[in-house]
This record gives structure tokens, C-alpha cells and sequence, in this order.
């Protein structure tokens, strides 16, 4: 069952390795690792479960120092990556040392931030614990902290030299974090493959219950499709921007809540919703689409409408974030399920209507 | 006079614009900023001196925001880079916002990893105004910040779009930076060219006194040369390294000393001459080169024997640099006055007695 997905991005091309049970194969990066040294980035609760799994599957011969951040979208800040760094430097790993990040988005961002930047740059592999960071955040070279004022202002494109998805590793996983990461999921194939959201749609509760093969099938093709999207816009110049899809929303969520309320699957879950909501008011995607949409999302347990919050201060949140150029709101919508645009266009209007629509969203 | 130098690095290519009086000249960077902002990042001693006259060669349609930062190689720390990241923020800047370091090497490098990292990367350009940054530190892409355990040890290969070479800024540098820098003009001459090395010999009056045509020569040939170098090695996989000759010693005797009692130019100074000692003591360049090195590095102004120090401190300094691989120290060594090698296989031994040689170097 083990499958090999391209990334093609030149001289920083890497593949990903997706199957069960891969964490404590022997031998399972060996031709990833250089040097004599490695870091293993982690956090409590997946430190418990794999950190003795994955050290087991490293050379006996290296080094082999750990480091465990804070848990949580809060912990994802400037001084969290110091305690990498500070790591990094006191066991004095050189330029051969690879940093390997073991956990979810928070763990793999912060991680990768450091990998980017310790010594201007060292080898980087990603072994993914959440469903969130398998589908999307350990693919595509994106890393970043928060700023108070924002999420992911400071941050740099690297790629990692592997990404080792073990889909095992969901069966220990939170159910909310779980349908968190099933947000994203559902994002490919809103933005890209409406045969995808016709799959996940009969699959759903396969997936929720993480029957293998399933599993499996949702993260080649998610995977595929972020690989795809990624290989033609590596600096979101332009296409990559599809991504973000329901994040424009889901950012100013997470930032007014103060990155504790919703998970950042969450806030992702109720921007899609709000996404489709607007793109339906400017007459792109029919109401039995936005509706399609709205009830696969809440199908999967994810919420669909945003906390109490004055469209006020989501407006203000929304400006600051960095798809914000020239002070136009730059938003993905969708013109029908399996394509969306990137625009600036959207009447201001039209935005706070959609603000302001609370439980009505995508109900027309 | 005004000469265009070409730095060929692919997509990344840029060219450094050299000459007298160029800050205050209109238009100056028209065709490198896009968008509607740029953050100028300076420190006090500079910004009184040439930021209006910057801002004054800038579109005048541009919003312009300015950064003051403490001076002095103790403050290249990520405190001060979140400083510049927290007005990239509170003023707004997004995406196709350009950072503008105005000020010596401290300024550029900070200036530049927050460039390298906002917003995952802006546009970045580099207006120099010490000898030091023109022939070094604006050329070649390295930004950095150091860490309390070692110099450096934080940062990004992320190349400027212009650099803007203006030797009038010597004349308000003071002596003692202006002397700091010619230890890097020097370098260029021992690492690759041995008539440069001359030329600057026979020169040396006229470039103290900073006369326009010797100074523009020798931050031509030295930007020549080290453009050379990076293009064939932008990050530092091998041929680049031969720009560190005097850096490995002069970067522990920097760490050891708190960076605050010997300027970066000096400890590369110190550390040229260790380096010629040692080369010396191995074979490999004899003692009448070796001679010629610390008396030009003398007649410039510069200190030719380390602070004392013990040799075991300094030592422990040398294993924290980057240029260490897998526990052997790498070291630049002359092999003649024009011509050096980069190796690991010195022997300890005569390590010790060039740490230990103090006013005694290259003495044979």
C-alpha cells in the first residue's frame, strides 16, 4: 500500500512517502540523513506515542538530540523557534545536521522556520502526525511563526528532503483534530476536483472512522493536488494562492479569537463556508452548490458558522492579513465546486453582508 | 565614473551601482520598488546624515517608513530583527513592500534576514555606507543575526535586487570603521589576486585619505571578487568558503570578546594575520609573505596581535563556528599571496602555537 508522491520543484524536488505503519521501519531515511547529527522537533503528547518509534528507525550511529515545543497555534511564535534554535546551537549541530519535525502544523512550521534559518539552512524532513499537517502543512515548503498581529507573518519558503505520512498515526489523533484536518481535505476538492468532493462526500464516514484504505485514497489525492498547484507557484506569485481557499477568513477568525477558541482546521471549516457564502452573493456559485458545500462541512463535525464577532472586527483582522496587497482584499471564491479564482474585486459591500450572516451563511 | 558590476546568480542576479554621490540622486531605485511601500532600516549615526537625502531619491508617491536601530555589532540579535518585522507589521507592509538597509554591515544584516523572512520574503535593497558592507557584507546575499553562543548563526541566503555603492559615505565614516574595512580589501588581494594585493601596497595613502579614484578602484575589484567567488558557490558548498580566510580566528576572538571591544574588520585583521601564521608554520607560505601580510594589515592601522587571551578559550570559541564539520575545524590558509585553501587537517598542535604566539605572529 505504500505509495511515493512526487514533489517537482527542480533542485529542491522531494518525494512523499504515504502508508501505515512507516514510523520504526529500520532504515526508513537513511538516505536522507548527511552528517553525524540530527534534531528531532516535537511536542508532549506525540513526543509519548513515536519519538522512541521514529529513533528507532534512524542510524545508531548518529547523534540524536530532541527537543519538545508547547502544544498549540498559540505556541507558534518567534520565541518557540529560539528554543530550536537555542537547541540547535547548544549541542552544537553544524551545517550536515538535519532537523526532523515530528507532529503536527505547529511542530512542522516551527521547525522547518528553524531548519530554513540555523546556519542559513540545513536538511529538513517532515514525519507528519495530524491529518491537517499530512494533507497539507508538510507539503509545500511553506514554514512560518505568528506575529501577534498576525498568523504566519514571519516565515520562509523551504522545502523539506522527505515527508514520511504514516497514516497510523491519525488513530491516536484527537477526533476534533482529526475533522479539523478533514477541512483541508474537503478544500481540494472544492478548489480543484469536484470528482473528489463527490468522493469525499460518499466516503465521509469512512474517513471519520479512518478505515486504511480510505485514509489512505484522501491523502494521495490531497496530496497530489497541493504537489500540483504547488509545482507551478513554489513563491505565491499567483496559482498557489488557490490554496488558501476559505484561509482568508479562517485567518482573521483564528487572529480576533486569539489562536485558542478554533482549531485552525476550524476557522478553515467556517471560511470555506463564508467563502462559498460570498461567492454565492455575487452570483459564482448557485445556492445548491454553497449549500453542498455548507453540508459536506458539517457533515464532517466541523462548524459552519463563525463565533460572535462584529463584522468590525473581522474586517479589521482581514486587513492585516498577507494576501492584503495595496489595501485590496484579495480572496479565493469558488465559480462551482472543483474551481475557484483569486480576486480583489469583491465589493466591500458584499463582504460584510457575508460578515454579517452568522447561522444564515450559504442559506439563501 | 559611475560603474555597473554584475553579480550572475540565475534568476537572482542583480548588479551593484558604484560610484561618488549617488544617494540624493532622483530616480535612483525607480526601477527596483514595486508596490506603494518601503521601510527604510537604518541606525541613528546614518539616518541624521543620509536619510533624507535617500528618501529624497525616492518616488515621491511611495509611503515611506523608517526603522531607527541600536548600533554596534551587539545589537545583531533577533531582538533587534523583531524590531524591524514589528514595523513591517504595525505600518501595514505587505508583499510587494521593499526593505531599504541604509547603514554598514549591521543594518544590512538584520535588514536583509528581515527582508528574507517577512511575509516569507520582499524585496530587498542594500545602500551601504561603510567600507566594510561596500566590499563585503552588501554583496554576496548573506543576512544573519548572531546568537549569544556564536556569530551568524541565524540567517538566510537572500540576495538584494540593487546595491548602491556610494563612496562619498566614507568620508563621514570614522576612521577607525574606515581602517576596519580595508582589512576586507586586503582579504580579496591574499584570497585571489596577488597584484591586487600590490596595487593596494602601493596605494595605501590614497585610500586612507579616501581619494575618489583609489577608492572606487579598490571597492570595484574587491565587489569583482567576491561576485566572482559567489557565483560559482552562492551558498557556501565549497569555493565561497575562501572568503572566511581570517574569519574563523577573527569570529572567536569577535564571540570572546562580546563583540564589543574589537570592530568585525579588526578581528578579520587579527585573524589574517593568525591565519598567515599558521599557513607559515605548516609550509605553506613562506616568511617573507607572511611578513608582507602583517605589515600591510599594520601600516592600515590595524591590530596585528590578538587581546590576551588564553588559548583554550579561544579554541572553544573556534569549535562553536559554523565552519565546523563533524568536529574538525575548517580554516582558510594561504598558500601565497594570492592563492588560499580551505582544509580541516591542520594540526591541533600548530593551532595552539599560532593562538599562542600573540605579538610573535608571522615574526619567524
Amino acid at each position: 500500500m505504500t505509495k511515493e508522491i512526487d514533489v517537482d520543484l527542480g533542485e529542491r524536488s522531494y518525494s512523499i512517502r504515504l502508508g501505515e505503519n512507516l514510523i520504526g521501519q529500520p532504515g526508513l531515511l537513511d538516505e536522507y540523513l548527511s552528517g553525524t547529527q540530527a534534531l528531532i522537533v516535537t511536542n508532549d503528547a506525540v513526543k509519548s506515542l513515536y519519538l522512541d518509534a521514529l529513533i528507532s528507525s534512524l542510524p545508531k550511529s548518529m547523534k540524536i538530540d530532541t527537543v519538545t515545543l508547547p502544544d498549540g497555534e498559540a505556541y507558534k511564535t518567534l520565541e518557540t523557534y529560539a528554543l530550536v534554535i537555542d537547541k540547535l546551537v547548544e549541542a552544537r549541530h553544524n551545517r550536515t545536521t538535519t532537523v526532523i519535525a515530528l507532529g503536527g502544523g505547529v511542530v512542522g512550521d516551527v521547525a522547518g522556520f528553524a531548519a530554513a534559518t540555523y546556519q542559513r539552512g540545513v536538511a529538513f524532513v517532515q514525519v507528519p502526525t495530524t491529518l491537517l499537517a499530512l494533507v497539507d502543512s508538510a507539503v509545500g515548503g511553506k514554514t512560518a511563526v505568528n506575529h501577534v498581529r498576525g498568523k504566519n507573518l514571519i516565515g520562509a519558503f523551504y522545502q523539506p528532503r522527505r515527508v514520511i505520512a504514516d497514516v497510523a498515526t491519525l488513530r491516536t489523533l484527537p477526533e476534533r483534530e482529526l475533522r479539523a484536518g478533514l477541512a483541508e481535505v474537503i478544500k481540494y476538492g472544492v478548489i480543484y476536483d469536484s470528482q473528489f468532493f463527490d468522493w469525499i462526500d460518499e466516503q465521509l464516514e469512512r474517513l471519520v472512522t479512518i478505515e486504511t484504505d480510505a485514509m489512505i485514497q484522501a491523502v494521495r489525492r490531497s496530496c497530489e493536488i497541493k504537489a500540483a498547484v504547488v509545482q507551478g507557484d513554489e513563491r505565491e506569485l499567483g496559482k498557489r494562492a488557490i490554496l488558501n481557499y476559505g484561509h482568508t477568513f479562517g485567518h482573521a477568525l483564528e487572529a480576533v479569537t486569539g489562536y485558542q477558541q478554533l482549531l485552525h482546521g476550524e476557522a478553515v471549516a467556517i471560511g470555506m463556508v463564508m467563502a462559498a457564502d460570498l461567492s454565492m452573493r455575487l452570483g459564482w456559485l448557485s445556492a445548491a452548490e454553497a449549500a453542498r458545500i455548507r453540508e459536506l462541512i458539517k457533515r464532517a463535525g466541523l462548524p459552519v458558522s463563525p463565533p460572535s464577532l462584529s463584522s468590525a472586527t473581522l474586517l479589521e483582522a482581514m486587513n492585516m492579513d498577507k494576501k492584503v496587497v495595496d489595501g485590496q482584499i484579495r480572496l479565493v471564491l469558488a465559480k462551482g465546486i472543483g474551481e475557484v479564482i483569486v480576486t480583489d474585486r469583491a465589493p466591500i459591500g458584499a463582504i460584510r453582508e457575508t460578515l454579517n450572516a452568522k447561522d444564515t451563511l450559504c442559506l439563501a
